[in-house]
């Protein structure tokens, strides 16, 4: 017997749930009890994710057709393309907790999630019930939450570069986002955009003003302070693996210089381990494969201002972020199992 | 005795000069006589700039003492660091034509060009003589220069994503410019930004609210319509070796539909065979090594606006631009010389 | 009416047919009657390969039902995939040359090539109409020829590597060849061993003892000189997008030194405009998006020699040897239409 | 008090130096005492390596001019220059262990150093207390050892590829290794040659028959096996930022199946952890960041062998193996602190 976290992955063959394991092996608090792969069901996760070969004999399972019978799961972490958790997560027992990295459960109007998501809403009493993940700015209501609704990547960089200014109340005008991901946001699948050949010579812009991350940052930015502010949000796709940069425009009613700036999200940020205030200007190489973010803020004489975070797509903005909020669902420090660093070259 | 155009490069090794090289030695009407390079002279070009190896028999020389002497050279390329044209210029002949890819001819106030550049402005005369070299707005001006200043890499991309908007008068409020460029843009010698073991996985934000493109962008507006907005620019590094990618953020005084946007952007550019106003969104994978420009822009209900730019910053950016603005000077076709395509992959 | 070469594509969709159209929209002697591609038919080619986009009004068309209404067709070139052309190339009418860039024709055996390329050959009469289109070794026999067969990427870098050793007569021993590529090698469809996050940082072989380039390479060393050596052939993929690179080891039976292995080179090479014997090492850099191949040979006091090799996979590995042999088979300079040069960054 | 091994690091500031410190933080019995960077005595590590931000309070210092005053220290880590520990070594008290990434002490023969490093061979008697550290196949004598000569990356590749088939005394003729590493393998100075413009597109070879890890290799292999063949090595560079890939070509006296040579290399690995006998290729994407050497062997019916290795430049051939070696210095088992996996994308 032990007192190990008994964890559950659905969907443990993509990208978010290759993370969720490459981190959760070598998690002193847990146990991986099941990883479902219906396509890769009785492999060996090594065989599929090689980077994880010899370090566990873990094998892929097929989703249970009955979810009922978890309940010796202390916890499932979905990694599911959207719309799936919306079905599974009412079958668990209700004793199983549960992060959901989809965006099934991040939006509270059900309208505004039909929109974006183009999938019919069916859990509206569910919805409920699930906090908002991200860590830095919503910690109390995880600790005391059964169901996280695990932030989307580019929400993440994002929130984590505008909530201190949102909560400084010094905000004024339109916000404008410039976001950016690396190719691994796309999935594990090939397709079109991330073939090769192309790829490693492009930039482009994509969803000009329909992104499904909007309604999401929109919504938090309205819990972390006053925010009715025209919001622009543009997404690009970068020719690297990992990583998102987001360039964020705002004002503010005073003049703020680089030094108040600097303050301000130290501040905000001082309790928070996983962000990084930094000089200049963050670059996605110093954040990739972790859970940090790295922030900057700059002015002019004007009041405008940028602010400048980047995250690993992977880690902070989604199987890492999961497992820090995870920690704090079962009391243990937000830390654990998530100090690696990366690499420098 | 022929009737090509008598050139000379000053500055034959960095990257413009390569490019200036790689354009000219196929320009029908072009005679290369003099390429420049002091720590090369000598040497064959194509020992230098490989690519060019067995498709010519040219040398670099060291730059003359006096370049008096040049009055059978017909133009003169300037594709040296900061401040040099400065001081060769005014020893060129009268007769010789100038087109300098430097920022030496482009700021026409002396204060703000110290302020950015940082070097004495010692050409107030010559100055006056200078057109400022953005083929698509400028052509009738450019075709009657002797002296071109050509545009910057970034200042290229976004003027070509504003110009459009500017001049229609529906501009409001302010403006701002997400702007990213390849490594190639750091130019031809090795250093810290540039090495490739961090720079393959790199995106980063540099010299925040203090580019020294800012002020010729400006100035440009100001000449091609109403221009007095707020504008906020930010130039980013990208991961790649060649591309500048231009998102161009904007309110307009109506709203516009992405058809009104398109129709305004096809007939400001119906005669400018380099712009090509496309769907969706440009790729820098689309215009690289290529003369174009890709456009294209997108609204939202609330009178947003984003323009997307991209094109290849040593090209349309730089030695490509230059010779389609030699071919206006010298009453031939803008196109001669610069109708390659890039590749797919 | 013009005397233009009258041509057709078939396979205009791949990166094959992509970069024939690439070359032959710009070759003077050159004109484009016929591109196939069934899946885009109806569509301008501009959209489908936006780098050639403003450059040209042709559309893709479904293959014609009936091929032997192409007599005024006077070349026909295949980019399709492997047992393609072997069905077609018998419709077509006799008066209509051939160059094809599959593996169809290129091996004489009926054996070997059902054994590699796991196709039943049916077209043995036809087989002894088609030429070997190396075109640096076999160019008199392209220049009478009706069809073509148009080396393998890899065979072209490895046949241009190891020619003039077999030539020489001064080979001893068995030939060991590994031999790299850049992703465009593996076509335009999105694959698993392409998939961007994981190929930019991949570095792996494949079909070990067992390339079908294999057979083609020998059969061709024989008709190049006396040749009947082992010959090992190894195959890696690169996180490139274009470029082979082949480095071939060999003995001779005596000792040879570096300047008598460049005079070898040069010797053999002195009439072919499109191979650069280099110092040092060749780079796949100074050949993108060319038609040149660069080689350099070096050797040791112990009789082993190594010859170094780099082309373009998609040009002097497929569209511009192609282009390279119609040009000899109309009478023409083999340059005509193939002298651009890459670029440097 | 605690009972950590007190280290110190000379030079920290390279990638040597950066991978030591990313392991040697996090290594549980670890503690560093000194970590040496003339250039930045006085900055906090992170600010060097910012990839180590937030994850340490170390600063680096001067290299101390009295080295005996480190009687503290329980081991030093020499990550230098070639040339430079041969002149600190010997200064160190008796009681400190020594691990040398450098070349200074891997070459058992002064003339063969000489030639090879263009270094004057100062420490013959210290030579013969160091012991080749290439842990799988000298693990008994690393045990034993105060110094330690860490092997060069290259060697680490190759050796781990052929140790098995030279032991097995089934080799016959020559060996031909066609190798190939990524740009961090130059180091942290930026350099033309690691010039990202030209280097994301390059492929070529360097030091033909020259480089300096072919002694170090031929040495080793002596002491592994009978081993008098002809040794053949050629290094390549990669446009990638992490790994080396070796290709090792052999013949074998007896024809051996791909079934053979895995039972083979799998009974030589049975007790090393870090290495992972894998069907098809190894990729060095799987080995990247990571103490692993993939390894996969094929043979055609011919007697012929291919063996592919792939590890990480920086891990498992510098800075992992490195502390693999101190761990067995220090009686500890060999995988503490080393097991972490790579990542997927």
């Amino acid at each position: 017997m032990n007192n190990k976290i008994k964890i559950a992955i659905f969907g443990g063959s993509g990208y978010g749930g290759s993370e969720l394991l490459r981190i959760l092996l070598f998690h002193p608090n847990a146990e991986i009890v099941l990883v479902t792969a219906n396509e890769h069901a009785g492999k060996a996760i090594g065989e599929v994710h090689k980077n994880l070969s010899g370090l566990t004999d873990l094998r892929f399972e097929k989703s249970p057709e009955d979810l009922s019978a978890l309940e010796k799961t202390d916890v499932a972490f979905f990694a599911l393309p959207h719309g799936q958790a919306l079905k599974l997560v009412p079958q668990l027992p209700d004793s199983v907790k549960v992060v959901d990295l989809s965006g099934d459960f991040r939006i509270n109007d059900a309208e505004v999630f039909q929109k974006f998501y183009r999938l019919e809403y069916t859990a509206t009493d569910l919805q409920t019930k699930f906090v908002y993940g991200l860590t830095e700015t919503n910690r109390e209501a995880i600790k005391q939450a059964q169901y996280i609704a695990n932030p989307g990547c580019f929400a993440t960089a994002t929130l984590l570069a505008l909530a201190p200014m949102v909560k400084s109340g010094l905000l004024a005008g339109k916000i404008i986002v410039d976001a950016k991901t690396g190719s691994s946001g796309s999935g594990a699948k090939a397709a079109a955009n991330t073939h090769h050949p192309q790829r490693m010579n492009s930039f482009y812009a994509y969803k000009p003003f329909a992104h499904q991350h909007v309604p999401e940052i929109e919504q938090h930015l309205r819990e972390v302070g006053e925010f009715a502010n025209d919001f622009v949000f543009m997404t690009h796709s970068l020719p690297v693996s990992r990583g998102i940069f987001a360039s964020c425009y705002l004002e503010t009613t005073v003049n703020l210089t680089g030094e108040d700036l600097k303050n301000l999200y130290e501040l905000f940020y001082k309790d928070s381990f996983f962000v990084r205030v930094v000089d200049g200007s963050p670059d996605i190489n110093w954040v990739k494969t972790t859970n940090f973010c790295d922030i900057a803020a700059h002015s002019n004489a004007n009041k405008q201002i940028v602010i400048f975070s980047a995250i690993d797509n992977l880690v902070k903005g989604a199987a890492g972020q999961a497992v820090q909020n995870m920690n704090l669902m079962f009391g243990l420090d937000e830390k654990i199992g998530l100090i690696f660093s990366g690499s420098n070259p």
